[in-house]
Formats: structure tokens, sequence, C-alpha cells
């Protein structure tokens, strides 16, 4: 069964602007502080907001993407929206590695949140993968008049994104931070439009 | 009073999407870990991962089954806006038997969270029955060139539904992990679009 | 400036649905009970329920009524989005009476409860009023075919609203649980269509 | 690449939603009081009401902008929705500190609170003014036919904005208190419509 794409992506935008909302839930205020350590508690829970930073910006950055691709995909098949939800399914995840990882940077564990972390958005990544390929190939559900640059521009975009995920994840194993702030700049490359690519 | 399913849609979308979202606020991050035990702290908390999986695809195929539904459904009449009120009200209720049903699974209340969690998919799966049955009665609200044989296929995927999730209840009366398993196998089943039916 | 309503409606959408889902949030689930005693905690927590259903199908009737006035309404301005900003206050706060209505039901404190419950929905029917009125004054922003039946059938329905929750507030100072029931009855009220009125 | 600006608003619309209906999650319900002490602990409570107004009609204020600003964009280019996600950012973060700001209004840290609050509607002033300068320079997102003295009038409205925030920053050192009504008042100035600008 092929329909349009419209609801498909009404759905998806909600999923993606809640998930995206949700995440300040995790940034906590700092209770009962008398007067001289508030600004200080403030500051010791950075950790905070650099993970909600990059899960807010690598969300962000999902959904621009996928308001990338559904401007090229142009039909929705049953196999299309069951990947879709698994796209959402890692997208709805987000919000718990997130915490788990601004609970614990910092302290011994930190490395473990990094890998759930850094791990979670590898899967995702690949589901991102998954979901291309099987749109795009033999132009399955994209336009009559798709434009084959830019299909192929994606494609080459997407193409090294599990490893970089990989990778940080192995960083994240000696520091946390570290592996937040290479997500942070992960996500600055996705955010790239194919016609920056282009110049290249 | 009839008018098109525009802004029903629109508001449905929003409500599955929220509940689907909101479900990952009921996986806690463990507090307060010694390095040597969060892997553990995390592993321990398997009911909640499993519970969060299985209510995220059981949401997640309601809603496919819903644009599916809308897709054949042309016309809105107070009718069936108060039946879709009332298949929002089982959507948005999910989160508390999946939160539930987390706490106890391992525990000896167990099979009272599976009780109320199968118990819940089995009342919203009659409601499907009602919004479906009254919707297609001498076509009342389909369009004039509706597909009788998707229209018959999706009638026949559907009138095992609220049996299957009393089985599934039965079953967690022994066992809650059990009952969570074959209720991602049933949303696996209606995920199944009519057109692999067909084929059969 | 005047405009189309689509996006009014879109945003409006969002808040309702976000609201009527939120309320589940304040449905605790039991935590660390023996297995003897969960039902019991389960049923004991009855008022959380009846508040949590009240106060869904009030948020769920009144989103049933703004689509209902909004496919009247064809046109914006600057005031109808003042109003419909103040209607959407009044559906954002909901959950906070619900919650201290859901937690005093059955303790000394529980007329208070009713009755921040009960004025938060009078308050709610005035600005209703002030929003259809508007509106509709001279036919401000109706369609130039508009229906002036309906019109009129909506006029009368409203009238009694602000003095119908001021009735449930005098009845809750005396019983906090005939209150909710009393509320979830006028929801029912509120979304009987015109054109059931229009065969008395 | 450039696209129709639909989805986008879609997806802001989503974002601006949900942050403005999460805000009552800050103002907590009075647990286990004794009826003699319920009102006085509702009433206790007013910096909870205050912040939550304020933020409510700030970011309810600041879609009403976003809504006619995008009355006047009419495409979307890759600069856009970066600034777009960095406005979003902003919207997102203000349930944090007006749960900090509530927490600590008639408290000896207060005015750290109104620093944080104030400082940031002050950055958010400023992504304001660069999305609207991004779009409008030499009308680059502009419809063809756009009403020149609207952007003017828009333009003038505007730059003051920062200004006024960093105003309200200056006296929340000084009064929490005064530092919440202020930045009430500076919502209603932002919600005037450009056309109440043309009568002056």
């Amino acid at each position: 069964m092929e329909s349009e794409t419209t609801r498909t992506e009404a759905f998806s935008d909600g999923v993606f602007a809640i998930a995206i909302t949700l995440l300040i839930l995790e940034v906590k205020v700092p209770r009962h502080m008398p007067e001289g350590k508030l600004w200080q508690a403030l500051l010791e829970q950075w950790p905070s907001y650099l993970a909600f930073l990059t899960s807010f910006f690598t969300i962000g950055v999902m959904w621009i993407n996928h308001h990338r691709l559904f401007t090229l995909i142009r039909r929705c098949d049953d196999a299309l929206l069951f990947i879709n939800l698994m796209l959402l399914l890692g997208v709805t995840w987000i919000p718990f590695p997130t915490a788990l990882l601004a609970e614990y940077v910092g302290h011994p564990g930190a490395w473990i949140g990094a890998v759930v972390y850094s791990g979670s958005f590898f899967v995702i990544a690949i589901i991102f993968q998954v979901l291309w390929r099987y749109s795009t190939g033999r132009g399955r559900l994209l336009g009559d008049d798709y434009d084959r640059d830019m299909v192929g521009w994606i494609t080459r975009q997407y193409t090294p994104g599990p490893f970089a995920y990989l990778a940080t994840l192995i960083v994240g194993i000696f520091s946390a931070t570290a592996c937040l702030i290479l997500n942070m700049l992960l996500a600055v490359f996705f955010a790239l439009p194919p016609s920056i690519m282009r110049r290249k």
C-alpha cells in the first residue's frame, strides 16, 4: 500500500519535537541552596547543560536530515513506515542516555554513560542509512524527476556516519567530555547541506 | 455535522506522538552508583527496557493502523469524533500500565501488572473494532470509491484482536515476561499490511 | 492583520494534545508494594483515575468544541490570537488542579481542591464565551455563507456554561467526588452536537 | 537548498506547544497538608504561578511573533533552518530558568534566578533579531510582493528587544518579582500587532 508521506511526516515531526523538548526535564534545578552556593551549584552541573546541548543539536540535526530526505522521498510504503518507526524509537530513546551521561560525567562510571550514549547514536546512524538506502534503491520511493546529484551527495555524507559514532564511542571510554564534544561536532557535520559539499 | 478528517488526524497524531515519547520518562537513570555496579544496575532494569519497547511498538503500530484506517475513512461525524476520543483515552493511558508492569516484573506482584497491562490493550482492541465497524458499516464514512477488498481484509485482521489480548492476559497471570513478549509479537501481527494478507 | 486560521489551529491542537496526554503523569505507580497489597493500593488511588478521566474528557470535549468553532471561524485577527492564547493558558493549567484534587479527595482538604478545580473550568467557560462572541459578533470572523442556525445553537449551548461550572464549584464544597462526577456530565453535555439540539 | 516553510513551521509549532505546556509540570501540588494549611500552602507558592504565567505569555507571544514572521517569510534555506533551530533551543530551555526563578523568589538567591531568567530572554531576543534580519536582508526569503511597511514596523518593534531584556536583568538583581512583572509587560509589548503601531 503506497500513499503520500504527509501524515508520516506530521507524526515524525511530533515525535522529534517532543523528544527534543523533553530533554530539558533532565536539567534539574538545585533545590534549597544558600545564596553563596547557588552559582557554584549551577556551574557544577555543567555536564547536564553540555549533554542537553549535544542531544538537542543531534536531535535537531536529525530532524533537519529527516526533513531533507522527505523532500526527496515522495511516496510511502509499509516498509518505510516500519523503518521510520525504528528511527523514531531511536529518537524517543535519546533522553535516557542523555540523562545517564549527564549523571555520571566527572564520576568513575562516566565511560559507561559515554558508551551507552554514543552506542545509541551509532545504532540511529545505521537506521538512517537503512531508511535512505531503502528509499533510494532503484529510486524506489523518490519522485520521478529526483535530483540524482543530491541523492548521491547525501549517500556519501551518510556513509561515514556509523563509523564516526563508533569512533566517539571509543573516545568516550577515555573521556566522556571529549565524547560529548565530538558528538556535537558530528551534529554540525550532518547539518551541512549537500549544497556545501557540492562546492568542494 | 460532517466534516473532513484533517484536524482529527492532526490531533490524534499529536496524542500518539506524545504518548509514545512520554514512555521514556519511565526508564529511570540509576543514581549514585559506584562504577563497578553501574553496568549491573543498567542490566537489572531490563524489565523497564522491555516494557518500553513493547509499549513503543504497540503504540507505534496503533498509529500505523490509525493512519491506515483514515486513508479509507474520508468523512468525520460526531460519533466518530467521540469513538476516536475513547481510542485516544486508551493511548494516553498506556504509560501508566507500562510503568506499573516495569516496576513489578521479577517481583511477586508481576501478574497484577500484567493483567492491568494486557487488560488495557484488550479494551483498546475493542475500541478499535467499534471505530472500524462504525465507520465501515454500510460504507458510512468511507469514500465513494473505497477498496472493498481492503476493507474486508482489515475487518478480518481486527476480528481476533480482543481475543488475542485476552490470551496474553491469561498468560500474564503465569509469566509477566511472556506476556510482554506476546504483546510485542501481537504488535508485529497488527503491523502486517493487508497487502501481505492478500498474498496468502 | 487578518490571516487564515490554519497555523492557529495547528498550535492549538498541539497544546490540547500535550495537555491531555500529560494528565497521565499524575497517575502514580504504587512503588514497593508486597503482592497482597498491590490490588488494594491500585484501587485506593481511584480519585487519581476519576480525576484523570474527568479532566481527559473535559479537555477532549474542549478540543471538539474548538474544532467545531473553527469550522465556522474562517479568519484570524490579532484579538482572536490573544483570546485563543488565554484559552490555551486555561488548557495548559488543568493538569495542576487535576493533580491537586486527586491528591486531596478523601482527605479534609478535598473541598479546596474541588473549588480550585471547578473554578478553573468556570474561568475557561467564560473565555470560551468571549472567544465565541467576539468571533461571531456581527459575523466578524465567520465565513460569508455561515450557517446562522448553527451559530445560534452554539451560542445557546454555551450560555449556561459558566453558571453550570459555578454550580459544580458550590457542590464541590460539600463533596469533591460529586463535583468530579458533575464535571464529567458537563463534558458530555458540551460534547453534544448542535444537530442533536436541533431535533429538540 | 530552498524549500517551502510548511514543515519548519509544523516542527516549530510542536516545540512551542510542548515547551509552553511543560511549564505546568513545575507548579507542584503541596502534598500531605492538613486542611487548615492547604490554602496557605497554595498561596505561598505564588512565585510558581507568577513565573508560570510570565513564561507562558512570553512563549505564547514568541509563537505569535514566529507566526507573524512566517506569514512574511515565504522560503526556507539552510541558514534559516539553523537560526530557527537556535531559536527553538531558546524556547526549549525556558522551563529550566522558570523553575529556577520560581524556586528562589523570596529567598536570598532570587537575584541569581532573575539574572539567569532575563539573561535567557536576552539571548532569545538577539536570536529573533538575527532570524528576522537574515530573512529580510535584501528581501532574501520574503515573498515577491511583501508588505514593506509591515517589514519596517516589525524591524522597529524588535530593535529595542535585547536592551529591554537587559534592563529587566538589571532590575532583577534588586527585585526578582519586579523582574517577572517587567517581563510580563514586555510580552504584552511584543504581542502588539504592527497594525497598532501604524495608527500611532
